[in-house]
C-alpha cells in the first residue's frame, strides 16, 4: 500500500465535496440502521479506526515525518501535516495538563459538516464526525501508541468550536512508535 | 451551496485515499445491512442520486461549462471536467448507437477501488461503485436531462475495463438544461 513521497502527488488529489457528501450518506445510512446515537458514534469510531490502520502506512510513506521525541511533537504532527493531508486544515493544538499527555485539537472549520446545518432531529448525542476520532486512534495504534481520542466540543452541538481531544495512555516509548527505515 | 469559480480552490482539494476508504466502509456496511447484491446496488444508486443533486450546483459554479449543444458534448463534459475534479481521472468516452443517445465511459483507472482486491465473498453481482451512476444520473436530473446510467463492465468482475454506460431518454431540449445565468 505504501508508495514513494513524490509520485504524481496530484493524481492524488480529489475535490473534497464528493468525500463530504459520500460520509453524509454514510452517516445517514447508520443513523438508520441504529437506534442510539451512542451505538452510531461507536460504530463509526470503530469503521474509522479499520481507515486509520490502512491509512498510516501511505501517510508515513508520503510524508516527511520522521521520529517523534514526545506526545506534543506527535499531537502536532497530526494536526499540522495529517489534517492539512487529509481534510486540508490545519487544527491549532492545546496541551491540556502538566503530564503532557493530553491535547486538544481545535477545528475552526471543518469541512465534513459543510453540507450539514444541523444535527438531524432526535440525535442530538450523535458525534457526526466520529470516523475522524476513530482514524486517529487506529492510526496511532499501528505505530505503537494507545490513545482515546474523543469530541470534547462540537459546532453542531451549539459549542463555538470542535474539539478533538486526544490521551495518550502508555509511557512513551521511542524505540517502539519511530518510523520504520 | 453555490461559489465563485476561483475561490480558493486548494481549500476544496484532499487526498483521495479518505473518501476512497470511507467508501469501502459505506459499502462494506450495505452489504451487511442488505442481504441481496440487487439492493445493495440500488441503495448506492439512491444515494449517488441524492449526491449527485447537491453536486451539480457546484460543479456548474465552479467548472466553466457553458451550454452544450449535442449529448456528446455533455458526455465529454461528465468525463473531462467532472471525473476530473472530483476523482482526478478523465475515462475516454465512446458513442454507441447512431442516434448518439448512448455513450460509454470507459475507466482504464477507478480510484474507487483502488484499496480492494476483489468483490466481497458471495457478492458476484455487486456493482461495488455504484454510487457513481447514481451521482451522474442525479446531476443530469437537475438539468432536465433524463439517463439510464448503469455499469456495462466492471474490472472487479474480470473484465478488461471498467465501462459506465449512459443513454440520454429524452429528446435534447436546449432550452431546458443549458445553464441558468
Amino acid at each position: 500500500m505504501s508508495r514513494p513521497a513524490h509520485r504524481r502527488p496530484e493524481y492524488r488529489k480529489i475535490n473534497k465535496d464528493l468525500f463530504v457528501l459520500t460520509y453524509g450518506a454514510l452517516v445517514a445510512q447508520l443513523c438508520k440502521d441504529y437506534e442510539k446515537d451512542e451505538d452510531v458514534n461507536k460504530y463509526l469510531d470503530t469503521m474509522g479506526y479499520g481507515i486509520g490502520t490502512r491509512l498510516v502506512e501511505d501517510f508515513l510513506a508520503r510524508s516527511c515525518v520522521r521520529r517523534c521525541h514526545s506526545y506534543s511533537e506527535i499531537a502536532d504532527i497530526i494536526a499540522q501535516v495529517a489534517f492539512k493531508m487529509y481534510l486540508g486544515i490545519t487544527p491549532s493544538v492545546t496541551c491540556n495538563n502538566a503530564s503532557r499527555n493530553e491535547f486538544s485539537l481545535i477545528l475552526d472549520k471543518n469541512p465534513l459538516v459543510e453540507f450539514v446545518e444541523e444535527l438531524p432531529t432526535g440525535r442530538s448525542s450523535l458525534c457526526y464526525c466520529n470516523l475522524l476520532c476513530g482514524i486517529i486512534r487506529g492510526a496511532l495504534e499501528m505505530v505503537h501508541l494507545a490513545a482515546d481520542v474523543t469530541f470534547l466540543q462540537d459546532r453542531l452541538k451549539g459549542d463555538r468550536v470542535t474539539e478533538i481531544g486526544i490521551t495518550f495512555l502508555k509511557k512513551l516509548d521511542e524505540k517502539k512508535y519511530r518510523r520504520k527505515k
